[in-house]
């Protein structure tokens, strides 16, 4: 059986990270499955979806490391950048490597996540923009 | 149901990046599944998958931006190198941060990815390789 | 069908590398499941789970590499560290980059995995820890 779900996410700017958590767990609730594997999607090539203990001090951490990782326009040079002028190749990069889903097993009713693991949409994007992600739960 | 195919691709040099989406699209059609999730996988550990807008200027990024990351073996001292002298342990870190697959959602015989969101793969290794690619497509 | 099965894993230090490839296809096998995908996923905020070629320097590269990314607390101010005192910021930061589980698709009873492909839990904190691992087999 598959059960698929979108959820429409608002983020607020770059760097804004959203707890997914609960909203999987309901969509999880209302598959009706028990057992088996639950993935969670983010469509667009500008944000990720990872998991992490969502506490805001980490949350803060991990957009300093991004841009240690990738700087943005004003610390390196993007061929993006010259090409479309949106400022935004860093997004792109930091998107490709954090990745754009996560898949976490269902064992009876519930998501196998670590206590402070929480699964996370982050907006890489140099503005707030709306997300869709999906959730599919598989058995 | 479960569908597999493999892909074989030739890539051309270190840091090609190949855009597989139409491949992908391909294989979840002779599949004849319309709704599940479709696993996008590398075989190797010195060459990756991930999703990225297929534009010139920001595949040369994505290289770039994996050379700050795990620099060559001009910029690093690797022990993998001192062992096999074959010039790829920034290969194979590249390949394990970046990782060897995509999980994406099929919703109405469409993958569910965003307009600019392409599933691609990246040859890390030090020169063009034969690449095996398997697509499983599940519902 | 869904076939789940856990794992204690015991790491005995900051940056061990465990290799689980031979305990994934033990699962497999008792899975009685040919054809389909395997998911293995670490359960905390603060280990990864990815593929390498389990060669001792190349492991050790790996976390020279993930130093440079997520420096330590001596290297990097943490706001995590400034709420908590616990010195894993970093731990986090690199969970959340590196990823907490694999997917690997099964094709006639083995993994497809390449020669130099293992599947690897990576302790990523400060002191050695018990993890939970769950192998889920699906078809």
């Amino acid at each position: 059986m598959v059960f698929t779900k979108s959820l429409n996410i608002e983020t607020t700017r770059e760097l804004d990270v959203v707890n997914l958590t609960e909203k999987v767990e309901e969509a999880v609730s209302e598959s009706g499955i028990a057992n088996g594997l639950v993935n969670v999607f983010a469509k667009g090539s500008t944000c990720g979806i990872t998991t992490i203990e969502y506490e805001p001090g980490l949350i803060k951490d991990l957009g300093a490391i991004l841009e240690r990782i990738a700087p943005d326009e004003e610390d390196f040079e993007y061929l993006h950048q010259q090409r479309w002028n949106d400022y935004n190749g860093h997004s792109h990069i930091r998107a490709s490597i954090l990745g754009c889903s996560v898949t976490v097993p269902l064992i009876d009713n519930a998501l196998a996540l670590g206590t402070w693991q929480q699964i996370v949409l982050i907006e890489l994007d140099v503005r707030k923009r709306n997300r869709e992600v999906i959730i599919t739960v598989m058995d």
